[in-house]
C-alpha cells in the first residue's frame, strides 16, 4: 500500500467512526454502535470501500489491547476482588449454559454431528470484553458495582473460552482430548495473571526512574506502550488472548493498584496521572479502528439470506446465547435491576467467539451457512446489547440512582478505611 | 503478520530506539543518532532481526508527518516569514550548488553520462527536514533565529527537489523536458502552501466547535490526526512530499499562527494547548519508528566495500554536498557563528534524496555501485551533521549565548509591538 492511500483510508476510518459515533449519541444509542456501523457501511456489506487489510487489522489489535489497558488503568483492584465471587459464578454459569444450550440446540434440534455442535456451543461462550466495556463507559457506568462483576466475569469467561478452544482444537486434530494440554494452558494463564500485574508494576517503577533521568522527551508514551505490547505478547505466549495482557498491564499501572506486599512498591499518584494523560489520547486514536474493523469483517452480502436453516439456526442460537448469559446473572445475589444489568452487559460475543467460528470454518468443521449463522448471532448480540442496556438503565428513576451512588460513595470511603465495602448490597444479599 | 509477532517487533523497535537514544544522550550526541543506529543494528546491516515490512514503513510515514506537524505547531509564522528572504537565499543557493557540483563531479570527473549525472546531482539537493529539526530540537535550538532560516530553507529546497525530480523523471521517460509539467507541479504546490494553513485553520475551528458539543471522549486525537493525514494526502495529490502537508497543518493549529484576515478566526490558546497536550504523546510514539526505519533501510552489508569507485565517488560527492550547503549559508547575512550553524544544519540529506537514488536505481539509470555511493553520502551527512552541529554550539561561550538569547527576547517583544525584530542581527548586518 502506498503511504498516501494508507493516509486516506486511515482518515476515512477515523472520521467515519467519529461521525457515526456522534450520530449514535444524538439518537441516544451508545457510540460504539456507531463505530461498528461505520465498519459495516465502509466494508463489503455496503460501500465496499475498504477491505480488511493487514495493516488495519494490526492497528485494530493495538486498539483493543490499548482499550483493555485503559480499562485496567481505571479498575480498582480491591473492588474487582470484592466482586470476585459473584464474577466467578456469573462467568462459570455464563460459560457452561450457553455452551450446553448451543450444543443441545445444534446437536439435538438441528442434528449436527458431535464436533460441529461442540464448536457451535463454544462460539457462544465468551463475552466480548471490548464491546461490553465500551458500552458501560458510554453509559457512564464503568464504576458501578455491576460493572466490576461484569469485568471480572468477562475476563474469566474469556480464559475459559480459550481453554475450551484448546481442548476442541486438540479433539478436532487428534480425535482425542488431552486434559494435560488444557491443564497446561490453564496453568500458564493462572501463573500469568498471578504474576503479570506485579511484574508490570516493577517495570513501571523502572520507567518512572528513567523518566526522571531522561533528557529526551517522549519516554512515557514509547515505554508504556512497549510495556503493554510486551504483556499482550506474553499473554499470547502462555495461550491467553492478547487483550488480557493489555488489561493486566493497565491494572498494574492503575492509581488504585493494591499490593499485598505493601510499602516497597508505593504509589506515585502524579506518575500514574501522567501515564493516564499521555496514554489516553493514544488509546482513543487506536480504539475506534478496532470497532470499525469488527464491522468491516461482517460481510452481510455474502450471507444467503434466503436459506431457512440460517434463520432457524441463528434464532435458536441467539436464544441460547441470551438465555445462558441472563440466567447466569440471575443466579447471583443483588437487586433484580443490577442482575439484569449484568446479564445484558454479558450478552455481546466478540473476539473469542469469532476465533471459534473462523477456526471451525477454516478446518472444514463448520460449513459456510453455519458460519454465517454464527456471525449473525455474534453481530446481533453485539448490536442489541448496548441498546437493551441503555434502555434498561434509563428505566431506573433518577432519585433511586442518586441514593445508590451515595451508598457506593459510603462504600468507597469505608473501603479506604479497610472496612467491608458496599454495605447497601450486603444488606440486599442477607 | 500475526498480531503477537507484530507486537513484539513494534516493542523492540520502540525500546531499542529509546535505549540507543538514551545512550547517545549520555555520550553527548543528539538522540536522533541513537534512533538511526538502532535501525542499523536491528536491520540487515547487523542483526538482521527486522526487515523493512509494509506495516512499519506505513507507521514510519505517519511518524514523519506527525513530527512535521509537531514542528509546525511550535513554529511562529511571523518569525518564519521574517526569516523568509534569508531562508530563500539559503534554499536556492543550497539547492543549485550541490546540484551543479554533484553533476560536475560525476559527469566531468567520473565520466558518467548526462542522465545519471543529473540524478546524482539531484540526490544531493534536498535537506532532510525531519533529521535537521530533530537535531535542533535535541540541542534545544528549535526557537533560535537560525533555526527559522533552516526550517524555511529546508521547506523550500524540498519543494525545489520535488520539482527537479518531476523534470528529471520526464526527461528519463520521454527524453525531453516538459517545463509545463514542472510548472504545473510548482503551481499546485504554491496554491497548496498559500491556502492549506487557512483551510486547516477553518477545519480546526469546526473541530473546536464539535469538541464543545461531543459527549464521546477522544474527539481531538482522532479528528486532529485525521486533519494531519488529510493534508499529507493533499500534499501528495498536488505533487509535494507528504510531510509538507503535516507541516502546513501544524502551522495552522499553532498558537502563534498569524492571520492577515484578522478578527474572524481569533485564537483560542486553551484549545491550542489541548491539541498540543493530546497530540504530542502520539507524535512521540510514532516518530522514533521513522528514524529506526531510515537506519533499517541502510544495508551496509550489501555494499561492496572493496570497490575503489564507491569510495572515490562517495568522498567527492560528500565534499560536493557539504561545500554546496555550507557556501549557501555563508552567502546570507548574520554572524559567522550563526551562518555556520545554518550550513551545518542544512547538511543532512534524507527522504527526497533517497527517493532520487531509488528512482534512479529502479529505472536502471544508476547502477548498484553508484546507488551504494549515494546511500553512503546520505548516511554520512545524516550521521555527521548532528555531531558537528552539537560541537559547533558547544563552542559558543555561555555568556555570549545568554546575551544573544536576551537580544532575541527583546526582538520577540518588539515583534509583538510590530517593530523590526532581532535588532542585534540587524546591527551585525549593517
Amino acid at each position: 500500500m502506498e503511504a498516501h492511500s494508507f493516509f486516506l483510508q486511515l482518515l476515512i476510518i477515523l472520521l467515519t467512526a467519529r461521525l457515526f459515533a456522534e450520530i449514535a449519541t444524538r439518537l441516544k444509542a451508545p457510540s460504539v454502535i456507531g463505530e461498528l456501523l461505520a465498519g459495516v457501511v465502509l466494508g463489503p456489506s455496503l460501500l465496499g470501500f475498504l477491505a480488511p487489510s493487514e495493516v488495519f487489522q494490526l492497528l485494530a489489535e493495538v486498539g483493543i489491547i490499548l482499550l483493555l489497558f485503559d480499562v485496567g488503568l481505571d479498575t480498582d483492584v480491591r473492588r474487582l476482588a470484592h466482586a470476585g465471587s459473584r464474577a466467578a459464578v456469573v462467568a462459570v454459569v455464563g460459560f457452561l449454559l450457553p455452551f450446553l444450550l448451543g450444543f443441545g440446540v445444534s446437536h439435538g434440534l438441528f442434528g449436527f454431528p458431535l464436533l460441529p455442535a461442540l464448536f457451535i456451543g463454544g462460539t457462544l461462550t465468551a463475552t466480548s470484553i471490548g464491546i461490553t466495556l465500551r458500552v458501560l463507559t458510554d453509559l457512564h457506568r464503568r464504576d458501578t458495582p455491576e460493572a466490576q462483576v461484569v469485568l471480572g466475569a468477562a475476563v474469566i469467561d474469556d480464559i475459559l473460552g480459550v481453554v475450551l478452544l484448546a481442548l476442541l482444537y486438540d479433539f478436532s486434530t487428534s480425535g482425542g482430548i488431552s486434559l494435560i494440554n488444557a491443564g497446561q494452558v490453564l496453568f500458564f494463564i493462572g501463573i500469568f495473571f498471578a504474576l503479570a500485574p506485579f511484574a508490570a508494576r516493577i517495570i513501571s517503577l523502572v520507567i518512572r526512574h528513567f523518566d526522571t533521568l531522561s533528557e529526551t522527551p517522549g519516554l512515557i508514551p514509547t515505554s508504556v506502550v512497549s510495556l503493554v505490547l510486551f504483556f499482550a505478547w506474553l499473554a499470547h505466549a502462555v495461550g491467553a488472548p492478547e487483550l488480557l495482557g493489555g488489561f493486566a498491564a493497565g491494572l498494574a499501572l492503575s492509581r488504585r493498584f493494591f499490593l499485598p506486599f505493601g510499602v516497597a512498591l508505593h504509589q506515585d499518584p502524579d506518575f500514574a496521572h501522567r501515564i493516564e494523560n499521555q496514554l489516553r489520547p493514544i488509546a482513543q486514536l487506536f480504539t475506534p479502528i478496532f470497532f470499525v474493523m469488527v464491522g468491516l469483517s461482517l460481510d452481510l452480502r455474502a450471507i444467503d439470506w434466503g436459506e431457512i436453516l440460517i434463520w432457524g439456526l441463528s434464532l435458536s442460537l441467539l436464544l441460547a446465547a441470551a438465555l445462558g448469559k441472563l440466567s447466569a446473572a440471575l443466579v447471583v445475589s443483588g437487586t433484580l435491576h443490577e442482575r439484569l444489568a449484568i446479564g445484558l452487559a454479558m450478552l455481546p460475543r466478540g473476539e473469542v467467539g469469532l476465533i471459534f467460528a473462523e477456526l471451525g470454518q477454516k478446518s472444514g468443521i463448520l460449513n459456510p451457512n453455519v458460519y454465517a449463522a454464527l456471525v449473525i448471532v455474534i453481530a446481533m448480540t453485539t448490536l442489541a446489547a448496548p441498546l437493551l442496556l441503555k434502555r434498561h438503565y434509563a428505566r431506573i428513576p433518577r432519585i433511586r440512582e442518586q441514593l445508590r451512588l451515595a451508598a457506593v460513595g459510603v462504600g468507597g470511603a469505608r473501603m479506604i478505611r479497610g472496612e467491608a465495602a458496599f454495605p447497601s448490597f450486603g444488606t440486599v444479599r442477607k
